[in-house]
């Protein structure tokens, strides 16, 4: 039986991978009184009268939403919301294993943005956070924009920022090794989807001297037509030199490449263009850009994909528990970018003692969500983003 | 310490009497690509091709959203989304102790009628049938109505018909004890809110001779004022003989009473002035209509209450779990009069062995579900409501 068939079978045994657990025990009429009426009233009054006691009193502080429209779930495109729902279970399994985190998985029955919008803000108080999940690109940035706007709960988009807040970890280890300075180095970046727009923005606020992006009809640049908003906007704040050109134009003298766009993009020659000591990085799964050995053959100093059979891989899950962890831990209103550099800061200390090229950032498994959620943590209470 | 005090420490102890669980190992890399990328691709892609599949490859066949606007909450009234919290995850810690059912709580930040609705049906597919709770009167009929019209899930107010089952059963073994036909009954209800309505209109199904419906202003009949629409369309298939006039006039000569409405409204003088054998539910809670003890000194044959610390308790619980259950076992669409009518002669039938003036009704812990589950499944097959 190979995976496929071995993931169906499962699927089909688990009939959904989670279940809801009581807390209260309910075995004897005091016990209902108690959690149920007439006791409950109590707590329900005091909230009534101060509904930050919603924290005290029932699990919203540490329940988080995990919601998805279905419109590009994996690889697999606009599936729609049932057959989104089999991700955004296992999505709330992994919350729980690495973070502790209670989350549950909504899907919705619209890809209307403002549609979504209300329903989300809707059932915001059942939660501590909600966590979007595989909504198209550019919608998918202006619902998380307005959701931030309109709810005082942390709203993440983790397609964009946990693999942004990965990729910034694996820099800042390959500055490390390389002793070169964020300031002077250039990255391109291909594939300005949900991922890559989150990738270039964190990079150019963590200091990175000029992030070029691609497209499939090459470098985005002020003045270009064929652009959506995100595009324009992404423009604003990258290349600096206004250049243009196709991507193997512009990876020339690159030191960094980040792929999240698609299969073998990247061959050996522009491996080879780029500036010494390159970081190459194709996360396009399960083809990356480019495999690993074949960038470390062109000459790369460092090499990653997204994929869990080779070293240096960029996976979420990484991030997502840690922060969530953090952010609910204080109550956080929202999750910003300081915060997320936070969480990269602490994903590439854990390595820091086994810090080689093929090391530069921790595997899947490793109990980073402690390190990342106290990182998480103490930036929200500098940045008074903080509630407790 | 009373219980007040002792149900908000516990309370603030659980910090949420709920939790996810996960039926996933997550232990090692391959349970990962298993439960998880790449694997979860395969359930996905079945799920997109055909639609059912979400029953075989998710928990929504045994996940039901608990949901409420907290406008209407317990005796509290309109508390809001935030305040209704503790009661929904107690509703849910039921649904899982009584009958197995995995159910999540939903508050929502909207009293808006077409805004419920908008936001409960956009999260329809994420569950297997959706319970309303605490919503208030008449907006509740509205949005179920409106609700069971764009779902092909079952949704059910549980105010409403949960009390309406077991009011039917109790109703249902009273008429065992007594030798009266239901033809030949009249039943006088006090309260036309939420559980008033629907065990008036579940009454008139079963073939009660007749139902008198009243509100503060004495009986609902066909041309009276100051009627909304829902009072309106109970006076219309409700009060065979249209009679006027106030509680203390329209109780005379009837077969039962059940209130639904407020404290003290029934003395021992209207007791006395109902037929022979009559049976006196008054339901308002924590002090009802009649106590059971005045009720039956007064010449009552059967009295019941919801308190738990009398015999005959009229509670929800008995119901609920089953009627559920029982639904979501055949997939049923949606939660007809006939399957409720159902699910009332099995809770009746329960107690046949020991069936006594104070043992009409099951006590709250006796185990049911199964019985009412049982009995709720076969209706939805004869009926062609099933889907499995």
């Amino acid at each position: 039986m190979n995976y496929k068939e071995k993931a169906l079978l499962l699927h089909e045994q688990w009939k959904g991978k989670l279940e809801i657990g009581t807390r209260a025990p309910l075995e004897t009429a005091e016990d209902l009184s108690l959690a149920y009426t007439p006791g409950v009233a109590e707590p329900c009054k005091k909230i009534a009268e101060n509904p930050d006691l919603s924290y005290t009193y029932t699990g919203r502080g540490n329940m988080v939403a995990v919601i998805s429209d279905g419109s590009a779930v994996l690889g697999l495109g606009n599936i729609g919301a049932l057959g989104a729902m089999p991700v955004m279970e296992g999505k709330c399994a992994l919350f729980k294993r690495f973070g502790g985190v209670d989350a549950f998985p909504i899907v919705l029955d619209t890809q209307k943005e403002d549609e979504i919008v209300s329903a989300v803000a809707a059932i915001a108080p059942s939660f501590g956070g909600i966590n979007l999940e595989d909504i198209s690109a550019p919608r998918c940035f202006t619902i998380e924009r307005t959701l931030k706007e309109k709810l005082d709960i942390p709203v993440f988009h983790d397609d964009q920022h946990g693999t942004a807040i990965v990729v910034l970890a694996a820099f800042i280890n390959a500055l490390r090794l390389t002793g070169k300075k964020a300031e002077n180095c250039t990255v391109t970046v291909s594939g300005p989807g949900a991922a890559g727009n989150a990738i270039a923005k964190l990079l150019v606020r963590s200091g990175v001297g000029n992030v070029i992006m691609c497209d499939r009809k090459g470098a985005l640049w002020r003045g270009r037509d064929n652009m959506d908003w995100a595009k324009t906007e992404l423009a604003e704040i990258t290349n600096k030199e206004n250049v243009k050109g196709d991507l193997r134009t512009v990876i020339k003298g690159a030191d960094m490449f980040v792929g999240v766009s698609g299969p073998g993009l990247v061959d050996a020659d522009m491996v080879k263009s780029m500036n010494s000591k390159a970081v190459v990085f194709g996360l396009a799964n399960p083809v990356p850009e480019i495999l690993p050995a074949q960038a470390l053959a062109a000459g790369a100093f460092i090499a990653g994909s997204g994929r869990s059979d080779f070293p240096n891989q960029v996976n979420n899950v990484l991030a997502f528990p840690g922060v969530f962890r953090g952010a609910l831990d204080c109550r956080a209103r929202t999750i910003s970018e300081g915060m997320k550099i936070a969480a990269a800061y602490a994903l590439a200390d854990y390595v820091k003692d086994e810090l080689r090229p093929d090391c530069v950032i921790p595997s899947a498994f490793s109990p980073v969500a402690d390190s990342v959620a106290a990182a998480v943590k103490a930036c929200a209470i500098d940045e008074k983003l903080n509630r407790i």
